[in-house]
C-alpha cells in the first residue's frame, strides 16, 4: 500500500520514521513539503496535484491549521484516496461534510490521532461499541492544560510561569489560545461524541470554558478542600439530547481522574455491560501521535471497519445543573445564586442551572464546576 | 455464524443474553449443560459429542475448572472449531499445547476474557503490538484481592472480615485460594507475557506471593508511609530473559495504580512510541466477561488476526532486586538483610536480591515489596 504524507514536521517525520522502518506492506512514496528548499529526497514534492494524481492509496495529513488541510483532505477524498489525519480542528469543524464525502467516494477518513492518540481513545470506543451501548464519557483531553494545572498544584507556580514552562517544553504553542481557552477540548469532545453516538454535533453549540484566568488562590482553594482542579470535558446522552460541556472542575482528590499527572490524557467510558472503563496515555507528542496515525494506516490495510456514520441527529441539551466556583467583577448580579462568599470577587453557587449563569459570564469571569 | 456455549452459568448466561439480543450475524445454536434436568430449550444438550459433530463454527467454553475444559477445548480445536474461553487457568497451564493445536487445525483460540476482560487488556496489547515494541507491563489483575485490600485500607477491617465481605458480594469463591494466594494473578501475568512477547513461559517458574497473611498492622504501616498496599503482577523483558513476579507491593499513594478502588483491575503497558499507557476496568463479573467473550466472537466473524504465536523462548530471570517488608517467625535467619526492625516479627530489608531471601520464606512468612 502506498502512502503520501502531507507535511513532514513533528508528526509527519514521526510517521516517516515508523513506516520507513516497518516490515509491513506499507510504503511512503510521496511527501508534500511547503518549499522547494525542503526537498531532500526524490519522493518529496511541493505539488499537491502530483500527489492526488499518483497511485497512492492513503493520504496522511500532518499540516495543521484549518483551511489548507480542509482543502487537501477534500481533494484527497474526491480522488478516492483514504485519508488519515490528526487534525481535530478541521474534523470537528467540517465533520458532516468530510464524513459524507468519504462515504460518497467509498474511502475511509480515519482520525485516531486526533483525540488521545496515545491511549488509544477512539479505538477503544469503536471496540466497545461493537457489543455495548455507551451512555457517557468524560476525561482530560488536553495535555498542555493538565501540565499547567499540575505544575500550579504541585509546585505552587502561577499560571503564567506554568504556561511558559509548558511552552519551553514544547507542550504549548506560542499562541496557546486553543489549549488554554478550551477550544482543543471542545473539538475533541465533539469528535468523541460524534463517534460514540453516530452523529454530527453542531460545534458552535458546545459550551466551553478554559483556564486562562485561573489563579494561585483557586489552586489553594482546591487544596483546602482535598480537591484537585482539572480541565475536563464530558458528555451524557439523555432522552432530551446530548449534554456536552468543557469546564474546569474541582474533583475530589480520591477520584482517579484527579490523580492524572503531567501532560497525560485521561478518558472514561460508561457503557451498559462494562460499567466504567478508563484509559490513560499520551494525548500528543511526536511518537504517540505518529503511532496512532500508523495504526489507522494498518487498519485501512487490514480493511477494518473504520468509517464514521452519521445516522442520527441529537439536539445539544444545554441545561446543566451543578455547583460552581465563580470569580467575577460583577458579583452583585449573581447574588441570587450564591451559597458561599469566598472573598470580594469569588463565590460558590448553590445548585443552579449553568444556563441561568451564562448572561453574567464575560471574558474576565472565571468559572469552574465543583464536584466534591 | 453458529456458536455453541459449553456451560450456562454466570458467564455463559451473560453471553447468551447478549448474543440472543444481538443484531449481528451470530447465533447460539447449541448449549451444553451438565444435567438433563437443566435442559429447558431445544438447543440445550448434555452431549459434548453432539456439539462437536454439529455445524457450529465457534465453541465458547464457560465451564471453569481445568481438566474437563482442557479436554473439551482440545476436542473442539481438533474438530476445527474456533474456541473462545475466559479460562485463564487452563490456558496458562497448557498454553503451548493449546496454541499449537489451534494453529495446526487452522482455527483461532481466543481468550480476551481471561485477563482484565472489561478493560479490555489483551485487545489493547494486540493493538499496540501492531506498531510498537512493548518492553514491560504491570498491574492489578485480581479484583477480589483489590477489594479486600481496599476495604482493609478504607474501612480498617481485618483480612478475614474483608474476605467474607468479598465472598458475600460474589467476588470471592468459597475456596479463595486462587485469588488470595496469587495463583490467579500468576496465570494472568503468564498469559499477558505470552501474548506480548510471542512466547510460552513455564508457569511453574513464575515467583508469586499472595495476601493470605496480610494483617491490619501492614495496612497501618502503609498509611504511615503515605503508601497503599496492592497485590501487583508485572514483567519486564531484559537481555537476560523475562523478569516476571506477583507480589504484594507498598506503592506511593501518588501513583495512579495505588488509587484503584473496589474490585477494579488496572494494567499499564510500557512501549517504545507510546511511553506508558494505562487501562482501568472490570476484570470479572457476568457482563464484563460476557462482553469480552462476545468481542472475541465478533473478531472471529470479522476474520481479525487473533491467533497467538509462540516464536521465541525466553528464560525467566529470577533475580529481582528491591526492598522488602517481611513478617516471619524466623527473623534471626534474615539478619544479614535487615535495614529496619519494625517489631519483634517484622523487618524491612536493604536492597536485596529476592532470590537470596527465598530459602527463608515459608508458608507463614508474609512478604511485600516496598516501592516508595
Amino acid at each position: 500500500m502506498n502512502i503520501a504524507l502531507l507535511g513532514c514536521g513533528v508528526v509527519g517525520s514521526g510517521v516517516k520514521e515508523i513506516l520507513d522502518a516497518s516490515k509491513q506492506d506499507v510504503k511512503i512514496t510521496k511527501i508534500l513539503v511547503k518549499d522547494k528548499n525542503e526537498i531532500k529526497e526524490a519522493r518529496m514534492t511541493t505539488d499537491i496535484q502530483e500527489i492526488l494524481k499518483s497511485d497512492v492509496d492513503v493520504i496522511v495529513e500532518c499540516i495543521g491549521g484549518i483551511d489548507i488541510p480542509f482543502q487537501y483532505i477534500s481533494q484527497a477524498l474526491q480522488h478516492k484516496k483514504h485519508v488519515v489525519t490528526s487534525n481535530k480542528k478541521v474534523l470537528a469543524t467540517h465533520y458532516r461534510e468530510l464524513v459524507n464525502m468519504a462515504r460518497k467516494n467509498g474511502v475511509i477518513l480515519a482520525f485516531e490521532a486526533s483525540v488521545g492518540g496515545g491511549i488509544p481513545w477512539l479505538e477503544n470506543i469503536r471496540h466497545i461499541k461493537r457489543v455495548d451501548r455507551i451512555s457517557a464519557f468524560e476525561g482530560i483531553f488536553n495535555g498542555t492544560t493538565n501540565y499547567i494545572l499540575d505544575r500550579m498544584t504541585s509546585q505552587g507556580v502561577d499560571f503564567q510561569a506554568a504556561l511558559q514552562e509548558a511552552q519551553a517544553l514544547g507542550y504549548a504553542e506560542s499562541d496557546p489560545t486553543d489549549d488554554i481557552d478550551g477550544y482543543d477540548v471542545k473539538y475533541k469532545c465533539c469528535l468523541t461524541a460524534n463517534v460514540i453516538w453516530n452523529t454530527s454535533l453542531p460545534l458552535e453549540d458546545i459550551l466551553f470554558f478554559g483556564i486562562r484566568n485561573v489563579r494561585k488562590k483557586d489552586i489553594l482553594y482546591a487544596a483546602q478542600k482535598n480537591a484537585v482542579l482539572k480541565l475536563t470535558g464530558k458528555a451524557v446522552k439523555t432522552d432530551k439530547g446530548i449534554q456536552i460541556l468543557v469546564i474546569p472542575t474541582f474533583l475530589s482528590s480520591q477520584e482517579n481522574m484527579a490523580q492524572l499527572p503531567k501532560n497525560l490524557n485521561y478518558g472514561k467510558i460508561k457503557s451498559e455491560y462494562l460499567g466504567e472503563s478508563c484509559y490513560i496515555g499520551q494525548g500528543a507528542g511526536k511518537y504517540p501521535t505518529a503511532h496512532a496515525v500508523v495504526q489507522d494506516i494498518l487498519s485501512i490495510l487490514e480493511k477494518r471497519e473504520l468509517s464514521s456514520k452519521i445516522s442520527e441527529e441529537f439536539p445539544i441539551k444545554k441545561d446543566y445543573i451543578s455547583r460552581f466556583y465563580i470569580r467575577s467583577q460583577r458579583l452583585s448580579s449573581l447574588e441570587n445564586f450564591v451559597s458561599d462568599i469566598l472573598d470580594e470577587e469569588t463565590i460558590l453557587t448553590k445548585n443552579v442551572n449553568l444556563l441561568e449563569l451564562l448572561p453574567y459570564i464575560d471574558e474576565n469571569t472565571w468559572i469552574a464546576e465543583i464536584r466534591l
